[in-house]
């Protein structure tokens, strides 16, 4: 893919169109996330937050508060109380993930890990809550703390969903809803919120943001069975090895026989998995075409994104915005 | 102790003379603890939240409102937040310590236990947030803001002490703000704000919790070596066997010639600790009198806990907050 490609991608126009907001809140980041009593912290957040990652969620208050006028300066301030709400999830994830992954590794420095990335969590989370208090909007507030209610509790949920092969559709949309959709929908309804945009601008940038985290979480899980065309590739199955209920599974759990149902409960629950069982699991949702129908699902949710857009008013980030919901699906196209 | 003489506490005297309120408050707590989608959540916080515990932060919140001729109904959500704070912030240290407590036990159900910790203390965080946003007082959020900030940073500052022989008495001060004072002084401030005192009672509230928060913690410090009379009980010594840079240390060391430091190089900054050691620290510090100057400083901040209150105006719950403020010294006496 050469430069005129990638810059050409949905996100890349987003980060273009927005530059000089973004600059403000790369500034304002840096600037929150020191710490005077503690240098710590900094040494801890700054491999995650100067590393840079796309900046999805505060570009999603940036857009959501300019294409409805706003003239700033609070969007800066909320677009980084999201990132920072999203890193400290990594931090508190990637407690719960070294865990699991200490039993193939050798643990050292593990406990001095554990504690900061928990620690400098709650910290950033804290710097965070500060930071959406500035702009003094009790809506705004409203928004993030129930936001961050829905994703302390889709993380739980995800806990005691794990290896569960009774896990639902329903219930990974509310376990996807915490992990993904409901920082997208914080971000937009947000950013719409401190615009002053009317009741239905804000219900439509809530809608877009949920659907596009719950297209962009699907899209998420299908490729880590290889995306619809279930190809193998470096990456594929790591779901599968920790026995997670993604929605391509589920799909193949609910219309599995007797003898499959033995095969998902032994590899799922009981983790039992052997070569070939990735294969044998894949076979198995190419013939209950779990996989289309999971890929059906995310267009749909896209689709949907889209549609909740037709309530804004015409602007090039609406269309930005638009492009970048089509684009999350792509991937699996 | 007979239950007359406990009756006669500070503390259950508050407790007696807030029963209705804090009625209201463990209502609240219950009903807000309680997740719809994530009935692991109630499991891990019950046995916590149910206990019940002294519930000395909620009471501080109350009592300052009380004082003040406010009635009702906010305090009791301001109550139950700082519940859910102190409740998320014990989960979170469990994992940092029960990392460390790893060493010297079995390992199994510590995945789970770590996981559960980290995300039912963020899902508490949340919660607590959510709650501090209903009285709609900006105020009373940026107080609470910054506390959690200060408790957050405190706590990552104690992570980088730990085992550091340079750690100064102003550093120590700091950690104890973080992990006890913050949260003091945010109970006594918010419950004041909410009652809408002026500048002055806000400021004395702020004081007394502050300096009654480092009182209780020198104090709780000091027993850990057995009180100011050193004497050496079942507990006594957890601190010194984790290495942790205390007040009596800090003055010990301060005062320590090149041989003693020596054997504070090796039992605090190496961790080579043999029988015996636990007696000579205590030895030294009897001989530089680092106890009793420890006792007189937590005596000093439990005088200036008291001292702040003559701000405010007179009520029987001023003077149930002073005599709270030397019965947490008395417990040196």
């Amino acid at each position: 893919m050469n430069m005129m490609n990638a810059a050409q991608k949905p996100h890349d126009r987003l980060a273009e169109a927005l530059a000089e907001d973004m600059a403000a809140v790369n500034l304002m980041i840096r600037a929150r996330m020191a710490s005077e009593h503690a240098p710590r912290i900094p040494e801890v957040t700054a491999h995650l937050i100067e590393a840079g990652g796309k900046r999805l969620r505060p570009m999603l208050v940036l857009a959501a508060a300019r294409l409805l006028g706003y003239a700033g300066p609070f969007h800066v301030h909320l677009a980084a109380t999201v990132e920072f709400i999203h890193t400290a999830t990594l931090l508190h994830d990637d407690v719960v993930d070294e865990s699991a992954r200490r039993r193939g590794r050798p643990t050292a420095n593990l406990l001095w890990d554990n504690k900061s990335s928990v620690l400098v969590g709650d910290y950033l989370f804290a710097r965070a809550f500060q930071l959406m208090v500035e702009p003094g909007n009790l809506r705004v507030l409203d928004i993030l703390a129930n936001a961050s209610a829905t994703i302390a509790e889709g993380e739980v949920l995800q806990l005691t969903a794990a290896q569960d092969l009774g896990t639902t559709e329903a219930i990974y949309l509310q376990v996807v809803r915490g992990k993904t959709a409901a920082l997208f929908s914080a971000a937009t309804e947000s950013g719409a919120e401190i615009a002053g945009a009317t009741a239905a601008q804000i219900k439509a940038l809530f809608d877009y943001g949920d659907a596009l985290g719950i297209a962009f979480q699907i899209v998420d899980d299908l490729l880590d069975y290889g995306g619809s065309a279930a190809v193998i590739g470096k990456n594929t199955g790591d779901d599968f090895r920790e026995r997670k209920l993604t929605l391509p599974v589920i799909k193949a759990v609910a219309k599995a026989n007797p003898e499959e149902r033995v095969f998902w409960v032994r590899v799922i629950e009981k983790g039992q998995q052997d070569d070939g069982d990735l294969q044998h699991a894949l076979s198995l949702m190419a013939k209950h075409g779990a996989m289309q129908a999971a890929r059906a699902d995310a267009l749909a949710w896209a689709a949907r994104a889209q549609t909740a857009l037709d309530a804004l008013p015409a602007h090039p980030l609406r269309d930005m915005l638009s492009d970048l919901a089509a684009y999350v699906v792509e991937r699996i196209n």
